[in-house]
């Protein structure tokens, strides 16, 4: 089989492995597709080699097929359609308080241990998910960052008729909209990037770039004064955070999705003056990758645009490499099926 | 009658004027007792002057007597006990989503319109709660200030057997180190002035000085590693912005009631990584008027211990002279029944 290697230095390796057999409690699938993340090109670029063990297999955003399973797993037979929900939570504590996806010895699967940038694959069983029949393999590469999207927006509580505003129009970003729109909110998306205010645009959300319009002022109007009821942080820059205290109303809930690796200046009088709330989300829980299932199986919303390009596997290198070239582009999936 | 006037300029005077009658929809309140708040405090130090037209009677912390009823007011008779909740939100509009006490209009009885610190006040009925007989008049004059805690307790969701940790141990952090304790937590106090460390101590509580001791280990090893369920942060210093991220354990709630007059740095990875919510809150509603009437009335908690000094309302300006002298004072009421 070959297998795809991150070896440091902005370099990814193909090598040729022997197949392994799963161990107990594993699975092995047959790697259908996989998506490259944020987190992936940042491992790209070194950011990360503290953590990620050298030589190693990258990669959690995928789909494929069961291709053996280990002893002891009987929920699962060859030839079920899966996709690996990659926390590994096996070192849960009491203090945990039962919020196993968040746990504190919470181990990334695909970070912290070999990823989904190979042939075969093998994981334990728990990390599973099926498929039904007739998902499409390609589309279910999404329902990774897509259950980011589902996690958020519940975790917002928000309802139908509610007016969200989604800072941040990138692949996560857009998946939140789509998720916003789904549950029936007026969705407005803020973005700089014009051919991603474009794409946005042509997937039929409102779009606005908050440099050329004042996006409090268009919030405002467009919900005759009430601002925002939810405000998605996806962005990751400071003009976000300077704006989300803005443009959400009374008692608006902001939930903060993107990671920001330093301390920011809040304006916390706003949180105070309008009881505001801040909502940490966090990767996904098991009912948010069920509710992406769903979504993916019905193929209602335009997922299809979310992909603008699908490689082979062995062409690795180049595609971190455009991924870097082209802020414009979307999701990127490769082909594993060699 | 003796009424109280703020002139600016860190100078109170006391002026001689005719009693007034109440205006339709009004009630004439015989005042009883009445509060120093912080904000006061600023008032006096002249940081509020475009706000407060001058000269003013200032005040908002209050208990008293009804004295004379307005036109059309039928719910409250001379000589029944009350309270003053001082919003009025008589310009709230639809955006304001029915959180009246927070409307975008709301004006603050005592710091925009005329307030308490004199003989007699007359105010609109909508804004009074009937004590009992039984309650105390001086403990009475603490219940807009508690219904801060009950409103901050409410709000946080804290429930029996949860630690809550109140950052500040000032009139605020006290009240709702109380509320939390009344509620069945486990109520941690982080106070940095010793003689507050001394007082919380004295009533009871757990109070530790952050600079003494490492308050995340502190709290760590008293929860088996789950660190705060709750946090309030009622400092309103940079610090406490610093710990209440770090003494928080997953899905931890902060609650922002300190007033933060400029941009904060704030560890927002904390919220993303543990899930955490940040919750500001402003003032009471009703219910926590309610709340906190009955708590006064059933006089369980260590309210007497909160009050530091009684003065006569006439030595109004040595009161706030000797508050600015005095840090380690708790509440200071002044008695109107001259
Ligand atoms: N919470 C989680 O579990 C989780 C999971 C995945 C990703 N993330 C985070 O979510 C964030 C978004 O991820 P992504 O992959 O979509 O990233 P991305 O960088 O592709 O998207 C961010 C978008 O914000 C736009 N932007 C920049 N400045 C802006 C501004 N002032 N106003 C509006 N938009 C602006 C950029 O043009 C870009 O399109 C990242 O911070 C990522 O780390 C969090
Ligand atoms: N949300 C609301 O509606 C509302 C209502 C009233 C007051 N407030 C605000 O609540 C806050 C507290 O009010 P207060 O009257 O008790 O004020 P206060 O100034 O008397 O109390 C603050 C306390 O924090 C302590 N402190 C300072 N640094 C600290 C640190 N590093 N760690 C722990 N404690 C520290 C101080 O010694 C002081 O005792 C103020 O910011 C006030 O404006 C808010």
């Amino acid at each position: 089989m070959k297998a795809t290697q991150y070896e440091g230095n902005k370099t990814f390796t193909v090598i040729e492995k022997e197949i392994e057999q799963p161990a107990k409690g594993e699975v092995r699938i047959k790697v259908a597709y996989v998506g490259v993340c944020g987190t992936d090109v940042h491992i790209y670029h070194g950011m990360m080699d503290k953590r990620v063990t050298m030589p190693e297999t990258i990669g959690h955003e995928m789909s494929g097929i069961v291709d053996a399973v280990g002893e002891g797993v009987s929920d699962y037979a060859i030839g079920d359609k899966v996709v690996v929900r990659p926390l590994d939570d096996r070192l849960v504590k009491p203090s945990d308080k039962g919020f196993n996806h968040i746990c504190e010895e919470l181990k990334f699967i695909g970070i912290d241990s070999p990823g989904a940038m190979q042939e075969y694959w093998n994981v334990p069983a728990f990390t599973l998910h099926k498929l039904k029949e007739t998902t499409d393999l390609k589309l279910a590469a999404l329902i990774e960052p897509l259950s980011v999207a589902t996690h958020d927006v519940r975790m917002s509580g928000l309802v139908a008729g509610e007016t969200a505003v989604v800072l941040g129009g990138g692949p996560i970003g857009l998946l939140v909209a789509m998720v916003a729109k789904e549950v029936g909110a007026n969705v407005i998306i803020s973005e700089v990037n014009e051919a991603r205010i474009e794409k946005a645009t042509s997937l039929g959300f409102d779009a606005v770039n908050p440099i050329n319009v004042d996006l409090v002022a268009y919030v405002k109007e467009k919900t005759e004064g009430r601002l925002a009821d939810v405000v998605f942080e996806v962005a990751g820059v400071q003009p976000a955070l300077d704006v989300m205290t803005e443009v959400a109303g009374i008692r608006g809930r902001i939930l903060m999705v993107a990671i920001h690796g330093q301390k920011k200046e809040v304006d916390l009088f706003k949180f105070f003056w309008k009881e505001l709330k801040l909502i940490g989300a966090r990767v996904y829980e098991k009912e948010d990758y069920e509710k992406s299932i769903d979504l993916i199986t019905a193929n209602e919303l335009p997922f299809e645009e979310m992909i603008t390009d699908v490689q082979p596997l062995t062409n690795i290198q180049q595609v971190f490499e455009s991924i870097d070239q082209n802020p414009d582009g979307m999701k990127v999936l490769m082909d594993c099926s060699l």
